[in-house]
């Protein structure tokens, strides 16, 4: 009975390390593979433009100063907002409130790319020889949109960071309700971003590439090579913002093992 | 002391009849606006089609063959899925069970759609003349992705379906746990097929609308609004889906006031 008794703790026992072993592994995977793709998309867009694209220029050379529009956004909406969310879903080493100052700073950071990325394209149109009109394309529309989502989604980060600062008690029930919504909404607007990325490198692929694209040309490899990181890239975010497991409870990182 | 504790009774009944009355605006805002805009994707991709594409037909027309496959991907992937998905997460009236097979009818109804979408640009392209290539864009290389995630959705729900109805005991904690995960991958699907018929989309203007489309043209305008009812689709039924408020408890339906 006794040797019973045992066989059913030590079972027991065994069931909790065995799960515990998977939710790391899964972990694990999934901060690897999401920062490996979020690096890849910025190499993978900075590659496309110095090898294919002659590099940057601002306002002195308008085809060159296009090129910074893809890259700043990449770098702004995808790369800076995925590590953003992804320090913020995973973290587990400090304390919550740094945790916070984090997520929001990478994403502060990410609005000076985005200004200049949308700087870029419309002075590159504007003084390109005709000058190109703006905002017709489903791209730029879905764009603004993108934008709006990412402002509305800081504004309200902020103000409820501002008053988690103030005065913490009072607002806990209104902090708690939002924390849902915000995270939601964040997911979405990666999603937009991505989307939009998408829209994007295909009115490229088409200005630039051209027929050759349908003859699996090298620069329309890469291109598309760039979509499909992306394109994990959403998926795999998505997944680890949603995923409760990766909300790993200390009792089980700390092992009682160890 | 007596009025105090009516008073405190009586607040604390008229919050849960607000919380109540704000989660049933709530639903009844997202199941019109997601059902409109599902609808909305459908009927204009018909409108599109029959005012500025000169209707359907079949192997004996491989340009108006090629018609069928956006209104086939969209009727597929985003209305029949998207109310699939909704169905699932509003259903308030019946037993789970009914909810669940409706859930797999409506996907299982996209798989036709889905198939004939695929076969309509497939033999468009192969009989057009000179025959164009296949598979080079992102745009199908992200489609190619969206079949997967679909298959492997519907692999896994309709396994652990026939599992349920074999043996429900045995497999409670297997499906409890597949369930976060299946709602997750359909979330990414969506959003998937959404991003997919926005690169569709843009191709497409590019090809048939060309220089126009700068210049704000009737039919890229028309493609455009496509493209804003698809990101609206795809904000608010992630939203509906990952929105805890909407699975409001039968409690607060069949208030205790009736």
């Amino acid at each position: 009975m006794a040797k019973g008794k045992m066989t059913a703790t030590q079972r027991q026992y065994d069931e909790e390390n065995s799960m515990s072993c998977g939710s790391w592994c899964e972990y694990v995977l999934v901060v690897v593979l999401s920062s490996l793709l979020l690096l890849a998309s910025l190499v993978l867009v900075l590659f496309w433009t110095f090898y294919y694209r002659k590099g940057y220029s601002w306002s002195e050379d308008p085809a060159k100063q296009f090129n910074a529009h893809p890259t700043l956004m990449i770098a702004g909406f995808i790369s800076l907002s995925g590590f953003s969310m992804l320090l913020y879903r995973i973290s587990r080493c400090c304390r919550k409130i740094y945790v916070k100052l984090f997520h929001m700073i990478f994403h502060a950071l990410a609005i000076p790319c985005v200004v200049l990325g949308f700087l870029a394209v419309f002075e590159s149109k504007s003084f390109s020889d005709p000058p190109k009109p703006h905002f017709y394309s489903m791209h730029s529309w879905m764009g603004f949109v993108t934008m709006g989502l990412f402002v509305f989604q800081f504004v309200v980060g902020f103000f409820s960071f501002i008053i988690l600062l103030c005065c913490e008690g009072a607002t806990a029930a209104f902090r708690a309700a939002l924390v849902p919504v915000h995270a939601s909404f964040g997911v979405t607007t990666l999603m937009m971003a991505v989307a939009t990325c998408l829209t994007g490198l295909t009115q490229k692929v088409y200005h630039d590439v051209g027929d050759e694209y349908s003859h699996f040309s090298e620069e329309g490899i890469i291109i598309n090579a760039l979509a499909m990181v992306l394109v994990a890239l959403g998926i795999i975010v998505s997944y680890a913002v949603r995923r409760n497991s990766l909300h790993i409870p200390a009792k089980v990182l700390i092992s009682e093992r160890l």
